[in-house]
């Protein structure tokens, strides 16, 4: 059997990290693997699936080896100058920076959600956002079995979600330093600010909550808003959901429906306290969903609280599982 | 000029200590004050507007002696007992407790919303939930001028809304204790879990919200679902507010109007980064507004974040406001 050869982009960064983790957890057959990282940490030694690897520098030759995928996590400034070099040798890119997310040639793929639009991949495809990611594993099976006609999404995200440098934002503005990474501190904070400012008053992450929840679900007439916020926890971002069906439901069957969706956990007991927390998301490749109740504020429509790990479903089991769905696609082809 | 006679009821907890601090800076004219709490705390000493004050045991007899208003914040058993014998003794109770809020003749004023519901007192006026607080004093003007149509909150809750053992539930929980406060550690966690749970699956923390909102606004048609979280941060809450009106707007009149209102400090300069934080919050009086942006996910729709101190306008600060009407209406009564 062919051996798949895959780059890992990124290797010593927070997700790069969690790629290997993942990867080492899921033991995937006939694979090989090379590091890249920037120069400067290039030539840093990891112990990977029990061997040491040398970190290799990332150069415009890079993919002339004959890569079949790379996992790529360096930014989207990284993504833009090396993924069109790698695709154009034949290697398949999934990406996790925004830089090629709502480009109409790449799909945007969460495996629970769309694994078909892997195939019109032209050598990129998309992971994305971390905060979307889980919102989609948890609305998907809703907008099919009764149509989704608006989301409003409230987000408490983990300081993980910015790396290294918002997890050393917590730590210092704790001990009553300045902040590095946030604009304020984080410490005793909810800061409603992730990413930049648009013209339109939203952040950059509440339009991407939005635009690739549009197309993920490949449903752009359903109604979205976002207020995404950074909260001060380490790791594992929650949501308040609102959503609105286009057709009437039963709260069991919601429960049910979800209880039985791929990459789903129900933890919704609340007679026991039982709901999701970022705590119990945190080291899980599974989307956590409780506090299921009707809105009886409008028809057809509830609420929910959704939490996952977001460097790992956020981020690095999504494109490890998309790379997962590429392989068995070639071994069945 | 006749001294007004005010009991501070519950002096020794976190509210209570509230209460004295704003009284302090007030310096209302001609008051003068008793301090009591539960026998285990009584024969405390505080000092209070440099005076020293020995705490007096709260028992049947204590409001034989004529007061005009007692400030309330010693928990819901304690306002169902004393809060009608004060009342009978010709006292105005102003309760910080939820004992009273719901009941059909009890006023529930918030000072910039609903000053005129002091009027039909019968010797009990109630104090809003803090969350609810800092809600309508931002909805109320918006609500006069366009209408409201519905309500979506989600709330990210400081632990001070617990009293003491919420503040020391997040340091215990820090240390890798196990919670005493809460159901799960707070620290690392965002708990959507706010008081107990009722039978429709919301928190009596939602419901609160929810009723509290229609009866302060005095309308019940208006929609309203909240979803209701602690988050690890030591006071003041934040809210992430879906605002539906039923008239047209323009964001800038929002903006304007929102400048103009009582109570208000609009804090919304997103190029300067400048939006509500608990940190800038916490110590004042004002409910801090930001973030305003049209939802573009329905007509007549917007988002809007809110901060305030959730123990100065969310108890303490909006009781006395409450306080100086009564002392007010009674001057030129």
């Amino acid at each position: 059997m062919k051996m798949t050869k895959i780059a890992i982009v990124g290797a010593t960064g927070m997700v790069g990290r969690a790629f290997l983790q993942v990867l080492e957890e899921k033991k995937m057959p006939n694979c090989e693997y090379v590091l890249f990282s920037s120069a400067r940490s290039a030539g840093s030694e990891i112990i990977f699936m029990g061997k040491k690897y040398i970190v290799q520098e990332l150069t415009e030759t890079s993919f002339d080896e004959g890569f079949d995928i790379a996992l790529f996590s360096a930014g989207g400034g990284t993504s833009a100058k090396f993924a069109p070099i790698a695709a154009e040798k034949g290697c398949v890119v999934i990406d996790n920076s925004s830089q090629w997310r709502m480009d109409e040639s790449v799909p945007l793929v969460v495996p629970e959600v769309n694994p078909q639009d892997i195939e019109w991949n032209k050598g990129i495809i998309a992971n994305p956002n971390c905060s979307t990611i889980q919102a989609v594993v948890a609305l998907a099976p809703l907008h099919k079995k009764y149509g989704i006609k608006r989301i409003i999404y409230s987000t408490y995200q983990a300081v993980s979600g910015s790396g290294v440098e918002g997890v050393r934002d917590l730590e210092r503005t704790a001990k009553g330093e300045a902040p590095q990474k946030y604009p304020h501190p984080i410490y005793n904070n909810c800061l409603p600010h992730i990413d930049v400012f648009l013209d339109t008053g939203y952040t950059k992450e509440e339009q991407k909550m939005i635009d690739e929840t549009h197309k993920i679900l490949g449903d752009k007439t359903i109604g979205v808003t976002a207020t995404t916020v950074r909260v001060p926890i380490l790791n594992s971002h929650s949501e308040s959901i609102n959503v609105e069906l286009a057709t009437e439901f039963e709260i069991d069957d919601i429960k049910e429906l979800l209880k039985n969706s791929d990459g789903i956990t129900l933890y919704d007991d609340i007679e026991n306290n039982i709901y999701p927390l970022a705590t119990v998301a945190s080291g899980s490749d599974s989307t956590f969903v409780g506090r299921i109740r009707r809105d009886f504020s409008r028809p057809n429509t509830l609420n929910m609280w959704v939490v996952a790990d977001n460097i790992r479903k956020g981020a690095a089991t999504n494109a490890v599982q998309i790379a997962e769905l590429l392989i068995n696609s070639k071994g069945n082809g």
